[in-house]
């Protein structure tokens, strides 16, 4: 396939809030394990704000932004092909035409390396353009078009057609903002510390009593979510979705300074049946509300578990005070150069446990793709309680409502010449998720 | 019983580095709930350093140390008697002359109210002492003269004889140390980032893979112990005795500047026998060496958890330094007043957990009695591989040996009056366990 020699692309600009729409080469194969994928939609994330505003370095070299795409695979390197056989099964089965999304990073697949590169950095062009090229493209791509390459522990067989259903921009949302969401409440509700509550089994034992003796009040969980953007409003429904499943009461405050945000979360969980609700309610509120919101449903002992999904020291202190002591902390905003803001005292005296850290996204794509999906993902590992059900009544083909109403968690699907407008926009808080087409 | 009127006792004196043994009023029952027990053992204990060099404040009120102790009950409060029924079994069943060992906090059992009280602080007079007051005590205490109000979910019934071939010295360990360094174990073997590893079961599942495929050489443990302190090596102990029991192989690292007490270690672990070892070893190591070995031993990713057992910046710092992304790191160390050691990108980068806080004594009495107690303790939720057996060859009725060899962890029992010499060795890191005899 002959492609042009030039293509749009967004460029970031040291030192900060500089990102220009600029004609720029498309990418080639450099590496063998490289492909190049015709990008259809790529998404402007809340961690794309970080480099904007130069807190990942004012020093930093020009580069292509973005990590989250969607597209069609148009140049593949020789390591691709049928003599792939014994690496990852994306190097003998991807073709030219195949739809693929991309996890945020790129990942062997081959060994327990920790190391994965951004798109969007220096060392790697990002996906705000028509062409991105991926490196080690067998371990980190998702095949689309071939979802028997990933979808073989889904319980049924209907993956191909449930995928048909499913737009690209809500597709899109595997690539990053779905998973992390999901793996904020994944990492919560599996800490041992929820664990009796969710099994209904004490632990430790009770001096003298036999296990198993935990009633439905003693049982009752309470969430906070703290911040609403795009990757929060994932988080609020994974976490609905899961506890939707079980038969615990539950109590959930989304906190966000911003209205808009609380109203569209509001608008959200409203589309969810009563009998999807569950034994539960979720209830948004800004910052100060909230302490006293958690204060009183729990009598001033706090949150069993506080998703943070923000990443600045403000938003851990305020995790910090909602949460309970024995309760647990899942951090999965972008946390940056400032210190933690914590004394040791503070973390010894209330038993904190926290799990730090970035979605390993490729590995949650399965689960991602069910919640998305609306059909039910059989993992009984995932919980102590047993299988988690997916079983939501929200219309996920549109990711919670068709584009523009007021449920949509997409705001806007623009051309990639509004850029430089959206990025400032974005940033200061006035619009949502927003989706490039760089073909528009 | 009639009491004598005054008792000796360590008391602690504003601003830092001041006890003195004094002659001091013997306590009164002030409230319905307490008793009074007559000290047979008092123990001194790495965080009485706390107060002793006034990290906890230099302006406080002078009191009595200590919150480590075993005795005898002398006096009941009224509300102690068959009238208690309905509330936790002590206070129906604890009689004058029952021997008691008491967690290093009172505890109310009777609801989930977060606050305890430390024994040896200005708000409650500690057990370095002939006598001490124990308020809530119906809720606080382990009766050892009635094991079955609290081992009835033993496995066996030889209880009493176990506990008869047992010196008090040891079982006064039981207060504190022990169940401390146990906790910092079962926090680590819990946290679901292990399971996979433990159950030999992959998670989250491998794009296209069947769960179930990781080979022993994937689920090779790597452990650091970072500070062997008395509790640092019980939680050696309790590690290298919850690993006996598995057929995967581990490592454990054992990590102190001091070399007086890194030998101790090694004299503890040459008493286990080959079989008792199983798959694993353990070593010892100063700081630097450490870092090396654990580099060479898993090419540079790091251990899959640390346990923290010191208590200070550096600590935290060495943990994180010697950890594997997606690691986890217990930390059991009484954390103070300085800020934490982190910049949010250091944890988010690393995805890294923590657990960090004060041991539930009173809860982890059973498995920490197992453990003393050189028998096997079923309970098939303390990690997913199953059951822990507690199957080490240690001669545990003397806590790893007599008194005064080379392996035994209680280093000297001194008279009370010997504290303030017994403060400023021990400060100074010249001796290792010491016991406080009041009656010497």
């Amino acid at each position: 396939m002959t492609l042009p020699t030039t293509q749009k692309a967004v460029r970031w600009y040291p030192p900060k809030y500089d990102v220009r729409v600029e004609t720029v080469p498309v990418p080639e194969i450099k590496d063998p394990d490289d492909v190049v994928v015709k990008v259809k939609f790529a998404g402007l994330c809340g961690s794309d704000l970080h480099t904007y505003r130069g807190h990942e370095g004012e020093d930093l070299a020009p580069h292509i932004c973005g990590h989250e795409f969607i597209g069609e695979v148009v140049k593949l390197g020789v390591n691709f092909g049928p003599q792939a056989k014994e690496r990852p099964g994306l190097y003998s089965t991807l073709k030219v035409g195949d739809k693929v999304v991309s996890p945020f990073t790129t990942s062997c697949g081959e060994c327990r390396c920790p190391e994965g590169t951004l798109f969007g950095c220096p060392k790697l062009d990002g996906a705000q353009a028509q062409y991105v090229r991926v490196p080690i493209a067998g371990g980190t791509l998702y095949n689309l078009s071939d979802p028997h390459s990933w979808a073989s522990l889904l319980p049924n067989q209907s993956v191909a057609e449930r995928l048909a259903t499913i737009s690209d921009s809500s597709l899109l949302l595997l690539g990053d903002i779905l998973p992390t969401g999901l793996f904020a409440t994944v990492q919560a509700l599996n800490h041992p510390k929820l664990s009796p509550l969710l099994s209904g089994i004490s632990w430790p034992p009770r001096s003298g009593e036999a296990p198993g003796n935990l009633s439905l009040d003693d049982r009752a969980l309470t969430f906070a979510v703290v911040g609403l953007g795009p990757v929060g409003i994932c988080a609020c429904v994974a976490l609905l979705d899961q506890l939707s499943g079980l038969s615990i009461p539950y109590r959930i405050v989304a906190v966000d300074p911003l209205e808009s945000r609380r109203e569209k979360v509001q608008q959200i969980y409203s589309l969810i049946s009563a009998e999807d609700k569950g034994c539960g309610k979720l209830v948004t509120r800004s910052i100060d509300d909230a302490k006293e919101t958690v204060k009183e449903w729990t009598s001033g002992i706090g949150c069993t578990a506080v998703l943070e999904v923000v990443g600045n020291p403000s938003a851990l202190k305020l995790s910090y005070e909602l949460v309970q002591p024995f309760g647990v902390i899942s951090s999965v905003g972008v946390h940056g150069a400032p210190q933690v803001p914590f004394t040791g005292g503070n973390l010894y005296d209330k038993n904190v446990s926290f799990d730090f850290g970035r979605c390993p996204a490729r590995a949650m794509f399965p689960m991602a793709f069910e919640l998305l999906g609306e059909s039910i993902y059989v993992n009984d590992r995932v919980h102590t309680a047993g299988r988690l059900q997916t079983v939501l009544a929200v219309k996920r083909q549109d990711v919670f409502g068709q584009l523009g109403t007021p449920t949509s968690l997409i705001d806007r699907i623009v051309g990639i010449d509004e850029a430089v407008e959206m990025y400032k926009v974005f940033d200061q808080g006035r619009i949502g998720k927003v989706i490039f087409d760089p073909w528009k």
